[in-house]
């Protein structure tokens, strides 16, 4: 793991950084001596590591209870180069947006395909974030993620014992998906934006449903998937905070 | 409103109240000096003004947030004798639990008519405890509620405009609820108890599909109806304090 840039604004350290193909960013509490729990946060597709929406729960998060929070790009994402099938995927996508067709059945054929390559990829950046200092290894993990960064972390966590938590929002459902979270047992929260024409309620409730976790929580709220309210943002570190350890206390909200 | 009895523990003062036919009882910070916003507390059937669920979220949010904190009992409820109409329903609840019958169409009717006599009742204790030196009667008030709590709460809000922000949890629902909640204009938060039986998921999801409000936030959660766990009394308290003022960052979670 090689890091390419550092920036440090407001307590919070950025810092970017390439693993083999895979590019990131971290950011982390300036104070720095506190090893602190790790969050990852799975972006949507079409969006990248820094996506706005992901920025702000990380930025709230490292702030708020002093988490370490790391983003990849997806395959084919944000600084990584695409492959021709990811192009014809996106072509896929475009074509049926234009056409007025629904996208959801060539979205979930797509996201499946980069989260099961980004599987692999999580785990070597897991195990390389581990061995930084202020890292603490031991610790459990969280994972956080919206649309394509759902199906990543449903199929990232029944592998990876050391994710022990996972807070979702927003992606398209299909039969293969519910199984998936049939399978998940770490506790989950799950978020629907109500009035959200792109993601389905009934849907929604019903991966809810299919959650295998002992504990979860659904949070539907009114207004789209973006922006997430602040408030949301809050509940999502606070979940974090009850299931990973951190500084709960020092919440600034 | 005369006070009838009054003792202090951990920094909070209960003190229970006789007004007119009214039994009630309030929670306040024993500081005692900020005049602090005012949260009314609905029971549920069968419940009093100091059912452990109730009093468990009233502590929290004077310790955490500084409200003052009011519950009062229902018609034929706690304290306040029980009207031959009353013990009528309650005796046709307990024949239809014992032949294992579906008690929702009787507890309806029930919730109905208490929530109808409850209404006038709230306004009457809302006028007198915004004399009260220790109550900031400028500020907007909140009302919480469970089950026929939900009821009077629907009842009171779209006629009391005092109340700026409603939160609840777990009630049978009908079409006259229905219609209620369609008439609802301010912020609320409903709570699903995913894995109680006698509270219907389907319907509770069309109870929070119904309200009229522009902002509202569904939560459910895996478990009963109760405990309500910690983290969504705290929820609660945050969503009040949000929408009313309050002492957000007091919190000792």
């Amino acid at each position: 793991m090689e890091f390419t840039s550092e920036t440090t604004l407001n307590g919070v350290v950025e810092r970017h950084f390439i693993l083999d193909d895979i590019t990131g960013v971290l950011w982390s509490p300036a104070s720095g001596s506190v090893e602190s729990p790790l969050l990852l946060s799975g972006h949507s597709g079409g969006m990248h590591k820094k996506a706005p929406g992901l920025i702000a729960s990380a930025l709230h998060s490292v702030s708020s209870h002093g988490f370490t929070v790391a983003a990849i790009d997806a395959p084919g994402h944000g600084d990584r180069p695409r492959s021709t099938q990811d192009e014809q995927w996106g072509e896929a996508i475009r074509q049926a947006r234009a056409a007025h067709e629904p996208i959801a059945p060539i979205v979930v054929e797509y996201n499946r395909s980069l989260a099961e390559r980004a599987v692999p990829e999580w785990q070597a950046t897991i195990d390389a974030l581990q061995t930084l200092p202020d890292v603490n290894a031991d610790a459990p993990i969280g994972f956080g993620g919206v649309s394509l960064g759902v199906v990543t972390g449903l199929m990232l966590a029944p592998v990876e014992s050391r994710i022990a938590a996972v807070s979702f929002g927003g992606v398209f459902v299909d039969s293969s998906l519910l199984e998936a979270a049939r399978k998940l047992t770490v506790p989950v929260e799950y978020r629907i934006p109500w009035d959200d024409k792109d993601y389905d309620r009934t849907s929604g409730v019903a991966l809810f449903d299919a959650f295998g976790s002992k504990e979860k929580t659904l949070h539907a709220y009114s207004g789209r998937h973006y922006p997430v309210p602040d408030y949301e943002r809050d509940s999502s570190a606070r979940f974090f905070a009850r299931h990973l350890g951190g500084s709960v206390g020092v919440s600034a909200s």
